[in-house]
């Protein structure tokens, strides 16, 4: 199992299935918190470093909020350093005196691979909140324990589900992580439906083999499936080849309540990364879902907060003493009942 | 009156009489702390998502400081976020999403009705701090609790007191809302000063007619004019059709000591919405005035920090516990003496 | 001695002897909790309101963590105000506004001499983060501090030492301040090495001599310097009338470990305000003194922190109470093995 305690948080490639557990098991103590239950200090005094060298507002707020929700301080730099990188600061550099400010740091920045190397002059924990087109572990984290949530609800497990993921397939970080992720899980069934341009790449096909798993690739949305998850993702235009390209397959990855009637059984659980477009012409999810109580999306959002708080706590020794610091909460909360 | 706990302060049209005064007395009751000459707890713990979707340094800080007087954290978002609206998200996935992550919203937008919009989606009670040209709430009742507090001072009351508003009356937000609480009052007079071209709407002064309220319309500041507050505003030169026209009035209904002492009564309360010109070639309010004690510009300023704290206190339902939270103030401090 | 509760700190001119020793000795009892051996809650309610109105992550972040390390909040603002500088409000009038929403304010401005001019209407102290090209007092305390803390390790004083300064001596505010600060101290001497262009100043060099010490100055970097500190900063090409004059300066200012092992003696300590520009072509420090135990830039950085705490503390009257406010460091930290 991962030593929480003092380490980085990188990659997904850090996780094995007890280690998942472990969050996920922190993770669930957390909802009295998130929902105003109750209180805790157990962080009071402790800053966290939140360093979103690029713009990203609801992973950057999610992580404060963690942390604030263990009450501990928050110090924010967003936006890339103009004046230091135009002076040729390196990252070793930036690490050894930034880390200096905080007890742990969450980070986010454009450039594969440049939040382990801040990680290697840093004085404390790094947690990755995304390194370009390379990973975002803790999204990945909470799309799994969403999963598990939502399948736990109809009697299910990950073991033995069926997953469709639909949409850009070759570029989705989200999918590829997530895709890692259950290959430490059991007999998955896989429907990975995307334009031939944006299939799944082979190296994630491969190592769905390996773990076991069976898995149908395919560019048509047909018939009814037998889904327990669907994970919608964006398609862009401007990834095809052509106008043309694109218009063949316009329409044929939106999901709305009508095919979603038509194509999937009556529980199945949707996903989706989240911002969605929805305007008109978008090719994504529609708002006519949004009182369908299998769209899960924003419980999704939700139990980011939930995994940021148990990285936060394991990282940081404190998962068991979270609850020798409660307090009460004193103020006007609804939020238990969403 | 206004049911506050858990309420949405959107407009000024949700506030009668009664309502009113209940801000006032829990503002009345924040001064202590402000001055710190005591602190509260009673929101350790709570978080405030201050989103600033449009720049308004003053504002956005008077609302995080306003929150952590009572003891609470902030979670800041300033600017469009340009990464999810370019990704088409609606406003209410924005809400359903950034809204998990505090207790309460304040909320500035540049769109007129967004910040209503939002609030649907919101799970949790939302704060108009300025959607466009529509609405800023919390502006109209610091500027309303100043003039209370102020007349208090002169042994006056805001109910047949008479009030010279100056400047661009077509297009300035503030005193649109102003008056509009101003007709839950009795017998106030009115002395509407603009150019031609930036006259007070009908519709708002169809309200005051309604409320009974008294009101002369002009372009000239002339005579001596039996006013207790003067409220002045900035007059673009942009707002009119001709270089020519703009002339016209230069220096018209700009204020100065010398026109203080030949219009108004020698304790006439000076306002201003600020920020104010002090450039020299503005048309608004002379630095000449700093000194005169009946300026009242920066206790206005004050005053927000006092009606957001009572607001927060109120739809967090802890209005009636700050004191029970109380600590000692144990660092410098000379508040209380400005 | 400097009266510091209720001060504002805007130039090291106002420092004495005295002054500095008395900030140094509560820098020095502040390491505990930078290094997070224990936690005070002395300034637990206080707002600080860091006000950066031009950029500068760490200068930012140090003085936002040095206030979260007393137990305080940090309200804060970034980037010019575009909107109320381009309505022409005055620095007056920002002052007496923004300074009613904390407790202590530090601010940043490209502006000489607008710290200053802000302080004149601000209702709390003010320390000056830096003013364009006039001041950065606590910069200059910080580089004094790690001097007298580096000494100390080679059982040496200030007085008597022997500091090398390199790089742009002309426009680099950080040695001119530091420069003035040596003066309250005896016999150091100084060698001064920087192209004929970018000299130190007469007049720096004419407070050197009143205050008895002496000092060479050189363009070149020759033979055994028996120096103590060596204070290396940025060479800006664009300094210079010509490209050819830049060129024939080319790589005698940078300090590698090959170059330092011939100019420097053992122990030798190197500083540098940094950021320090980490490519190829720099001129600057080189990443192969990463490792030698004499590199003291980050602990440089670090002492910025003690050094602003301790101003807080001595400007807010508590100095003689942070301890009286501790408590227990519940996390993992591995802070104090730095």
């Amino acid at each position: 199992m991962l030593q929480f305690e003092g380490a980085n948080i990188l990659s997904v490639d850090q996780f094995d299935a007890d280690s998942i557990q472990r969050v996920f098991t922190i993770a669930d103590q957390m909802i009295p918190y998130a929902h105003r239950k109750k209180r805790t200090r157990v962080l009071d005094g402790a800053i966290l470093g939140n360093l979103f060298f690029e713009p990203s507002t609801r992973t950057r707020v999610s992580f404060g909020t963690a942390f604030n929700l263990l009450g501990g301080e928050v110090r924010e730099t967003t936006g890339m350093e103009s004046s230091a990188i135009a002076k040729g600061e390196s990252l070793y550099d930036t690490a050894r005196v930034l880390s200096s400010y905080s007890d742990i740091i969450a980070m986010r920045h454009p450039k594969a691979g440049s939040v382990a190397e801040f990680a290697e002059g840093s004085r404390v924990p790094v947690i990755n909140g995304g390194d370009g087109t390379n990973e975002h572990p803790t999204q990945a984290l909470l799309d799994l324990y969403t999963i598990q949530k939502e399948l736990h609800h109809h009697q299910r497990t990950i073991d033995g589900m069926h997953i469709c993921m639909i949409g850009d397939l070759k570029y989705g970080r989200t999918v590829h992580s997530l895709s890692k992720l259950l290959c430490l899980y059991k007999g998955v069934q896989f429907t990975l439906i995307s334009p031939q341009e944006l299939a799944m790449p082979a190296e994630v096909l491969s190592a769905l083999e390996d773990a076991g798993h069976r898995f149908t690739v395919t560019d048509q949305l047909a018939g009814v499936m037998d889904a327990d998850i669907v994970y919608q993702t964006r398609i862009q235009q401007e990834r095809f080849a052509s106008l043309e390209e694109a218009a063949q397959y316009r329409g044929r990855f939106r999901l709305n309540s009508e095919i979603y009637t038509r194509h999937y059984k009556p529980n199945t659980v949707i996903m989706h990364p989240l911002p969605r477009d929805s305007r008109e012409e978008a090719n994504e999810l529609d708002n006519d879902l949004n009182q369908n109580p299998n769209l899960a999306i924003f419980r999704q959002a939700d139990n980011g907060v939930l995994i940021r708080m148990a990285l936060f706590a394991l990282t940081l020794g404190v998962a068991d003493k979270v609850s020798q610091y409660d307090t009460d909460v004193v103020w006007f909360s609804d939020k238990a009942n969403y």
